[in-house]
């Protein structure tokens, strides 16, 4: 099966929208994904009558543990008003609206389907720590779990590799962390929009009036160094290296090439879709990389016949800072072992050449797992179309973004490429 | 949208394979899916190196409830040889496995992917009845499982209005429970290969033994009439009308249209695919059809230019007997309330004119929720390649099949059209 691959016909998204990210206890995520469905609809330039929809692909992690509810596609086709047209639910763990959005893709490119709505959510805060992390477990592979591994723990050794190969350290983790919080401040529906120097300067304050010893802290980094402040969750793993428990729910509108400029003055054209399995941590012969991302970009990559460097901004699941650096890597962003130096540099800031995760990342827009894969796109489509604000990144020409997934402990990845034309 | 849909190109099975399906409480689901997965590589007649398969696509329901291990699909890949190839969950409740093969299907037609693994699995009897029934609950619409309504339950309100709207009654239930049951006989796969008539006479023989007082049944119905035998769950759905718990797994090979030949001596083309959702019950204006298997049977009958009538053989959703018979009507097979009467006249036996679930179906085969979908393509693999052995239909040019699957209470449906040329 060794054939150049191609898809039948091209795909475009027309629409993206999400709800805010976040603990929404008092919320049903049924409703977080009517705020999403709502926020898309208006983001269609030209308008679309959402009966012309043909079929709904919906990402979801863990209703049936956190919800006791499975079978959740019906349900929000019912909610959105799509029911009888087909609804169909994907689980690739914390990738699973990433995968709904492929399969959204692959039915419109098999000339099925004009127009698909894909997206996901989820909830997660109502339910304690100690059931959240039994439940995120389940994306694991069996042995990792029973091993002792919890997600902190998987990251936390996948960074203890990462220093010993490369010679990095926790600091510049903290480059990552810093930049993040930096870049979702200017999110307004980010879960965390303090800068870590907001958050030390409330702390500051916090202590100032309760009339505490006060914390001299110089700068961010010996903030994030000081355990008080930052304690450790599994070494070198600390409590701003990694990502929340949150609620939301996102979408996109996908239609068949063609009939892109009827819905969108500004369509994205998805110019490439790579999707790739990873096996258990025993299996790696590099603890530092990801085989299914490397796979899931050369799908992409052969697909567009673009190259890494054509990329101009991206969004990469950064669920723990260490996954950013490693991802900037698998992603041919920047070589074996450079990442942590590009981020140091500043190449994968705002205004950096290769900016990364301009909407805070899911360490600090959030992460409800289900949200997460369309969610990334949303961002693509505000900074490609030149509507993201504050957080507008200032390259001239921007045309081509990406998004990055994962699910587990790599046993699901992929990337999507994305073009304005 | 109101254009008539096409695939950009075609897709068949050239092989299909499934574990025994039944209660096996010392096997991991995971290696029920092996023995399927190897099962399917010995049928296909030219041969095939698992190298080639581009992708997975594994329809699951309970997995994160009753084993507590979400993101099957890289854990199955790992396990048959297929990482890093992309591995997609898809759950759509009872129907999993079925959107699983639609979305393989997909895959193919867009061009991405020249050959796709679908399948299922799902591993159930190591719960209590009591966890099964709170499991199986959440494929039911929210509020339904609050108002009372266990599986059982809903399909008992949807007899009693069928049978207030077309005069039928209990008797006609027991046609299909016999049928099942005589054709699951001759099935070495089936959960349950014993005819209602052996079971009778096991029960007359081991009361004879133990010297209890000897039944005395004249025939069948009185036997599935006696509520000794045959105690009610949900008036009217006794014991014989339910399906059991089951574990097992099947999956399916599938290639683009032009290879077919180069590995199958006998392939079946996929000329139709159908998938549809449904609403709760509070919405259903008539509860004796269901709204997503119409919409499912429509959208296959227009992709594949055939009518009802064309079907020669077909695998129905018969989770309950009543549901047999309200699907042989919504797919357009008999009129509404003929179903029913198509049973009485034999017309859907083994030797009729149209035969039904031949392999025994849910109700006798077994219903590992997940495998249900691959494995009904299975039953019509075999019968349109003439090597259904004892119970192969004495149809002459046998051509056309089609597989139904319902998920829930109808909140999912889907249809399937193989033809063998």
């Amino acid at each position: 099966m060794q054939k150049p691959r191609k898809l039948g016909r091209g795909v475009a998204v027309v629409g993206a929208g999400m709800s805010r990210f976040g603990m929404f206890k008092d919320k049903d995520s049924k409703y977080l994904f009517a705020e999403a469905f709502n926020e898309m609809l208006a983001t269609v330039d030209r308008g679309v009558d959402p009966r012309d929809i043909d079929a709904l692909y919906l990402g979801n992690f863990t209703n049936d543990f956190f919800v006791r509810q499975g079978h959740w596609g019906p349900i929000i086709a019912d909610l959105i008003g799509l029911t009888p047209k087909p609804a169909t639910r994907t689980e690739g763990a914390c990738a699973s609206s990433a995968l709904a959005l492929r399969e959204g893709v692959l039915a419109i490119a098999s000339g099925l389907y004009d127009m698909v709505l894909a997206g996901g959510g989820e909830e997660m805060s109502k339910r304690n720590t100690e059931e959240v992390t039994q439940g995120l477990a389940m994306a694991a592979i069996p042995y990792e779990v029973r091993a002792g591994f919890t997600f902190p723990g998987v990251f936390g050794a996948t960074a203890t590799a990462y220093f010993a190969r490369y010679r990095a350290n926790r600091e510049h983790l903290m480059n990552v962390t810093i930049k993040s919080h930096n870049n979702a401040r200017l999110n307004p529906k980010a879960q965390f929009n303090l800068s870590i120097h907001d958050i030390m300067n409330q702390k500051i304050e916090r202590a100032r009036k309760k009339g505490e010893p006060v914390p001299e802290w110089s700068d961010e980094k010996e903030f994030l160094g000081d355990p008080k402040a930052n304690p450790v969750v599994a070494w070198p793993m600390h409590l701003y290296d990694c990502c929340p428990i949150s609620d939301g729910a996102s979408c996109v509108l996908l239609v068949a090439e063609e009939l892109a400029r009827t819905f969108s003055n500004n369509p994205l054209y998805i110019v490439g879709t790579g999707q790739g399995s990873g096996k258990g941590l025993h299996a790696k012969e590099d603890l530092s990389c990801f085989e299914a991302t490397r796979y899931a970009a050369q799908e992409a990559y052969e697909l567009s016949g673009l190259k890494p460097e054509d990329v101009q901004i991206a969004e990469v699941h950064d669920c723990f800072s260490i996954a950013e650096i490693l991802h900037l890597e698998d992603l041919g962003f920047f070589r074996p072992g450079g990442g942590y130096k590009a981020v140091e540099q500043g190449l994968t800031g705002l205004n950096g050449s290769k900016p990364i995760n301009t909407s805070g990342g899911l360490k600090c827009k959030g992460h409800p797992v289900g949200a997460t894969g369309t969610g990334q796109v949303i961002e693509i489509w505000k900074q490609l179309r030149g509507e993201a604000g504050d957080r507008q990144v200032p390259i001239s020409d921007l045309r081509i973004g990406a998004t990055h997934n994962l699910g587990g402990t790599g046993g699901t990845c992929t990337f999507t490429i994305f073009e304005r034309r």
